[in-house]
């Protein structure tokens, strides 16, 4: 049999109830059966998950370590994720915190086509942090985006993302949105970004629609299209590089360095957007830098995806979170510089200024 | 304009934050951006996000209605998540707690094609409660589940569905399984329900192949595979009816009745399969009456979904529940039929006929 699978949970419950707790998600996350009605041998030696740690973190809150058979996943993102949290996901006192998984099945995903050293040679940067921005608000037609990128490209921006939100609305269809933006930075250094949305069919068209423009970036939302979808246009699309956003990530249940750094790392995730520590969002210096070194971090030979801060930054923390992240970096500044209005290129080259002289200091 | 869009948030907040923290999501859910950076007249009218009611519902807790553009979403049953739930999911004490959505979005996403009605019809059965049960543990080969299925529809049930867990894996590959379930209930009245799993394209392929072997229900999970490709499947597949399953549903930050019943229906789920009251799972009694109100409900001339409440369900417990739900209900017991091992066939039957006498009571 391959090597085991290894889902790390962390669990609220009083001691008396721990083990009793850790053999009941053993066997949810495995055989969703009682082990009684389970007469099969290799059933129960193998299929069956495993209890083989269970460590006190905490008054009443504990790490429980459950090995599961990798064959339960087999080649299948979408099953990874049913075998690892699926109906367990359904208990509010648990979360997901970490997997370990065998080499082979790293490689059975296959992680990012491109990562940070690809995205750095498409706008002919040296070692040095990327910078992005995002096209919003959404209800601007085609042509008041491409303004706005256009504003982005002359301050000299590496990156210029739609907002999640754009899809394909009525006010500003994909189709003629990418020909607007991409036709607005023709000649320019600065790579658009869209957004995919909809089914995996419309999804492959809105691709293909974006090679035809000379765009190779995109920006997908795993926990909305679904992993196997995700995956399956990395592996159709050797080209594209992919940037994940983590919309409908429900952080609280998911350790958010599992999900954003490992998680959408391994099924192709060039790029992970996450929130960074003091912005809108509560996570804490100590997660985001978890989730940093996730996506970074050597692991089973898969190419690192570049950590993507967002959510609320403005130019003048830059120094500080290059301090903290390093170089090996994508800053991602939307609404402050959009706030600048018509002065939004100089805003904009304010926000390279900055990176540039701290990524070289 | 189209009508708006009604969500509405339960938010743990102090009274002091709570009207600062509703124009907040509302902002995060729309434009993501401060509203000093909004220029657009129309985005300022029509596109942001409005605070319509903020209601205190006990100590330090809010439900906060938002109303947002319809316009936003599309026809993309992803983006109706995204838009409903996409950012603000990363905030621990948010809950998506209810949507209302106008006729015109309500049809167009179309829930159920088929529907309590049909489901009936296909088994034969008047207008009593339906069973079910699953095939289960994942690990045995295609030929120790036919022999499970076999035993079930001795015993007189309804629908045999897959474990959730059941996907493409070595041990039991999808094709294989189809052949030897659908050829051992050949000429019975019991329906197999077959499990769909990987990306969009395996999904039509396994579709394709079921109704090959003369199988009209499949099993999904929305959650995994991304709300937009399961729509786009009903869409396709007019003779297929589908159970949705509600794994990876992380029940803590979308109210379940919400979820399963009505987003789920909504994009066509037949039937809506969740943990009942008194299993393996936490939710209440009225959380579980909740879910099937809403699955059942008129709403916006959408078919019904059947509700199938589930989850470590016993026997014993057949009278009690055809109480609690009435008749419009499929009853599902895993697990505790399966632990009569050899005896599968009578401990069926057991369970079918307790069903039928009490729904004709």
């Amino acid at each position: 049999m391959p090597p085991r699978l290894q889902a790390i949970y962390r669990i609220r419950s009083d001691a008396r109830s721990i083990e009793a707790r850790a053999r009941a998600i053993a066997l949810e996350q495995s055989v969703e059966m009682p082990l009684a009605a389970v007469a099969d041998d290799f059933v129960r030696a193998e299929i069956v998950g495993r209890v083989e740690t269970v460590a006190e973190q905490g008054p009443d809150l504990f790490d429980v370590r459950i090995s599961l058979s990798a064959a339960t996943v087999a080649d299948d993102p979408g099953q990874l994720l049913n075998m690892l949290f699926g109906n367990t996901s359904l208990h509010e006192d648990v979360l997901l915190y970490d997997v370990e998984l065998s080499d082979g099945l790293a490689k059975a995903f296959g992680g990012p086509g491109h990562g940070p050293a690809e995205l750095r040679r498409r706008v002919g940067a040296s070692m040095r942090a990327l910078t992005c921005s995002a096209l919003k608000p959404q209800g601007l037609p085609p042509a008041g985006l491409a303004a706005l990128a256009r504003s982005f490209a002359q301050g000299g921006i590496d990156y210029i993302k739609d907002d999640h939100g754009l899809a394909d609305q009525a006010y500003s269809p994909f189709a003629a949105r990418l020909d607007a933006i991409a036709g607005a930075l023709r000649g320019a250094t600065a790579r658009y970004v869209p957004s995919l949305s909809g089914d995996l069919d419309r999804m492959r068209a809105q691709i293909a629609a974006a090679r035809g423009a000379g765009v190779n970036t995109v920006l997908v939302a795993p926990m909305i299209m679904g992993f196997a979808n995700f995956r399956r246009l990395v592996w159709e699309s050797p080209d594209i590089a992919f940037i994940a956003h983590p919309t409908m990530g429900g952080a609280a249940r998911i350790a958010p360095p599992l999900l954003i750094g490992k998680l959408f790392r391994l099924i192709g995730a060039d790029a992970v957007v996450f929130p960074n520590h003091g912005g809108r969002f509560g996570y804490s210096p100590d997660t985001c830098h978890a989730i940093a070194r996730a996506a970074l971090a050597d692991w089973h030979g898969l190419r690192p995806a570049l950590p993507v801060p967002a959510g609320g930054m403005t130019v003048d923390r830059v120094p500080e979170m290059l301090d903290f992240y390093g170089a090996d970096v994508m800053l991602l500044i939307g609404g402050a510089l959009l706030e600048a209005r018509e002065r939004l290129a100089e805003a904009t080259g304010a926000f390279v200024t900055e990176v540039r002289k701290f990524s070289h200091g």
